[in-house]
């Protein structure tokens, strides 16, 4: 590209004139790992406004441009997380001579233990490790666990290392909920808010903080959904700030914390209920964080009354609030149907004794989550209840008093174990209480019903006569998995036709017309697995659900 | 604008120059009614091909750019729908002289009994005529009743008349189902399919037809759901055509139906079975529809298995295949929560005695219309019973043979009677069993539930204190309404608050507690309309759901 050209010839010119050359040594960092550079330069004037700074980093023909921060007391940082091993170049670009051309290497190595790189879509509406690891989001959300004392701060860390949550959703901003028993410790911008306090100024301090515990959780397996804008700061005037310093503050935050691989974006939290912005302003919001990030995390928005348009295409993936809608598989099913893209109701009302948004059991909260895991969409977990200290897990964090999470640990293990293309509907048109890979894997659901027999019948495709199924009975409440002797081998019914009289079920029965008895309680689900016989039939390419 | 205004002295010089003044009296034409030019052009060449030809209406600021059409035998037509009273002038422009600069004048009255006009989304969710009539679509399906014999079409309208349909989804191009007992007798281009047709030329007799057809129902105020495409046209090539091809086609039909104030554009039956169209393609044919058509009627698409992306600007409403959606109100609920569109699921399955998309008995057509109306969506109807001279309603017409359509003229009578905004989801976190408008009107739908007694209970949105309610008793199979005696009297809860412990259901009572026996069969509709005592709460602005 002519002007990439043009602008490093510009800089070489730039380097050779002014700059000594970086005296730093080959350094090595592991793949999808934090590269930084610190470089003294200019503390006068506004070094957050009238300073920009960015490396260029360069693999082969790879090119990254990276755009750097001001870190207070005359420091700028480039953070960098390479994407492929091998030796990587750099050049710093700038507005300052003192920050122009300086150059370096890195040697990127193989990734270490736990290290899968960022999570990116996969298989349309599912999510995998940039390594190809699946990564099944199995969430919960403590809004400002980071706000709190260190006290608090480390046994919700704590508890998230023992617990299966794999994601958290988490507010950048302090919320004003409760701040009478706990004012928030530190906030984003320098001086006192909201009078006394220089909006154009960042607080480094407040973000170092931020990101100590962003490293805390990728170090613990736990993907961090920031939160970038809420309704709850109105105390402060953090809803009612102007479209550029949301702006600055947006790629202030993307150029310190884009190089942590656990970071997702959530560009707010009941997105609706700031008045102060409009839709306009979201569509704005999402390019922005598009266009800072070099490495392209996951992208959505979470909704109060109305939701936003996650067909747009800066949007990855639906992140939604709605807990009707994983009451029962058909509906989960059926936005996953629509929108083409990962799905997580992220909030499904929560587990807890507080309000019509917090008064599930923790039997709902696990129905709700299996209703949306074979429907193929993901859910998230949450609790609020009432404690003398005024921590709940869902505001504050700090420990999980719920019955839920054990059980969700279970349904993580059966996730994990499941096919690595995730779990699809089988047979949407008819059911969506069925989820798995048809011919190889099915999890069958039964929700709040609550049977003592079910007869092996499967929807037919894929599957042909004398392939050969393993069935277990999950028990998803009481954490149990039960395998039912011997193997089930199928039989296939007369095939579909457009004949009149043509029976028309497009199901799969078992040779023998073998059940399965059922204990008769809630929560009971099947896992059924192609251990040999026949193998299935070929996918239909296009692939056309059955 | 200056270019129009050019263009006009242009054509006023062309006009002195060359033509005669266009010698027609005053024409008088109903608002909304179709006023037609006729005029003698060349017919050498290929007209359809080299002659453009328009027409400039204006009436006063408001100028209208209508596209005509050639008809055959040298006779060039523009056919316009005034949607305002008063004097009207025109003057037609063309790339051929003989066609230019023809002037003339209408008048426009009020228009007749039944003409309200083409139908437009309103108030968000829902449709309304250009008059401000309130259109609940209740929409049935006959893909080809225009491709049939004169005594076919006969009784096909003849049952529409007799029904209580007031949309029918037809395919303006011919299916090859069934052609061997009964072949098309029109085309819609010169010549005989696939091999011996020109399609350059279009077949003037084969859209007479159609529009005679068109203008029948439009009689008997039934809309017009125009199917543009779809993928059963193999035979003759029809899902094959290339891009300029379509384009040529849809420019066509618009200029020849638009006018027609009952049409609808359907881009396309199970448009992701025309495996020879990309989604690109289809987002360009909506754009050639949208940009030729000076009335924007309403315009969809309807899907197969995939659902198009409805959030384009170009989709005025939701048309989809999806029979799970409204087998419960509470999946119906959430295609409208995640659209802000209307949403119409025109094909739930249909009644019949067929394969599993048409095997519906008349009790689960008539639920699913009544899930999809009490969660604020629109159903469609069809249906499929086999038949000995091969006629069913679905594919032919002819005659209705299945048990719901006297149910859903039951069903199109409430609606009628409903509220004029529409019937919205009252508490859409909480249950949508119930819609209706807050405060005014309650349709309260118990589905395949079978209880004995109701409990005076509604969500608290709008209520407040000593208002009085009529409760009826709707049996939607038996089509009774069956008034219960006495008024209901409302007592508010405790106000929701922030308090831990506070009661957060968000319900009103019944001052005395008086429930309503019902009589333990399924489908039974509860209708709650507010009759005196306290007015309601005024609504929240912005609205916010409770």
């Amino acid at each position: 590209m002519p002007t990439r050209r043009t602008l490093t010839a510009c800089f070489i010119v730039f380097y050779q004139c002014f700059i000594t050359l970086s005296a730093n040594a080959l350094e090595t960092v592991e793949q999808w790992g934090l590269f930084e550079i610190a470089l003294p330069g200019p503390a006068d004037g506004n070094p957050f406004i009238d300073v920009a700074i960015a490396a260029e980093f360069t693999h082969g023909d790879a090119t990254v441009t990276v755009p750097g921060f001001y870190d207070g007391d005359g420091i700028y940082r480039i953070r960098f997380m390479p994407d492929r091993r091998g030796e990587w170049r750099y050049v710093t670009q700038s507005n300052r001579v003192a920050l122009v051309g300086r150059t370096g290497l890195l040697r990127v190595v193989a990734p270490g233990a736990g290290n899968h790189g960022p999570v990116r879509v996969h298989n349309v509406h599912h999510f995998a490790y940039a390594d190809g690891t699946p990564y099944r989001p199995l969430g919960t959300t403590a809004y400002t666990w980071t706000h709190r004392t260190e006290a608090i701060e480390a046994q919700t860390l704590a508890t998230l290392a023992g617990s299966p949550f794999n994601k958290i959703r988490m507010a950048v901003l302090p919320q004003d909920h409760g701040i009478a028993y706990m004012p928030p410790p530190r906030f984003p911008f320098e001086g006192s808010p909201p009078r006394d306090w220089d909006t154009t100024r960042f607080n480094p301090d407040f973000f170092r903080h931020l990101e100590t515990r962003i490293g805390q959780l990728r170090d613990i397996g736990v993907e961090a959904d920031l939160i970038l804008f809420h309704p709850y700061g109105k105390t402060w005037e953090l809803h009612a700030l102007d479209a550029e310093t949301d702006d600055r503050y947006v790629r202030y935050v993307v150029a310190r914390l884009a190089a942590y691989r656990n970071v997702w974006w959530s560009l707010a939290n009941e997105y609706d209920f700031v008045r102060t912005k409009t839709e306009d302003d979201w569509d704005r919001l999402f390019r922005v964080v598009r266009d800072a990030d070099p490495y392209d995390h996951l992208r959505s928005i979470h909704n109060g009354n109305r939701v936003y348009n996650h067909a747009e295409p800066w949007v990855t993936h639906v992140s939604m609030q709605n807990g009707p809608a994983v009451e029962e598989a058909g509906r989960a099913e059926l936005l996953r149907h629509v929108y083409r893209k990962p799905v997580i109701i992220d909030e499904a009302r929560y587990e807890g004794n507080f309000m019509r948004w917090a008064n599930l059991s923790g039997q709902e909260m696990v129905h709700r989550f299996w209703s949306g895991t074979v429907a193929g969409i993901y859910v998230g977990h949450g609790e609020f209840f009432h404690a003398p200290n005024n921590v709940t897990w869902l505001g504050q964090g700090g420990e999980l008093k719920g019955e839920s999470p054990p059980r969700l640990a279970f349904l993580r293990n059966v996730m994990e174990d499941g096919p690595a293309a995730g779990i699809d509907p089988i047979d949407r048109w008819e059911t969506a209480d069925i989820g798995g890979q048809p011919g190889e894997y099915y999890l069958l659901y039964f929700g709040r019903r609550a049977p003592t027999k079910w007869t092996f019948r499967l929807p037919r495709y894929r599957l042909t006569d004398g392939m050969e199924f393993s069935v277990e009975i999950l028990d998803t409440w009481n954490m149990t998995v039960t395998p039912v002797d011997g193997v089930f081998v199928t039989r296939t019914r007369p095939p579909y036709d457009f004949q009149p009289g043509s029976v028309d079920e497009r199901l799969t029965d078992e040779r023998d017309g073998r059940s399965v008895a059922l204990p008769g309680r809630p929560g009971i689900a099947l896992r059924i697995r192609h251990v040999g016989g026949t193998a299935p039939v070929p996918p239909n390419d296009p692939p056309i659900e059955p």
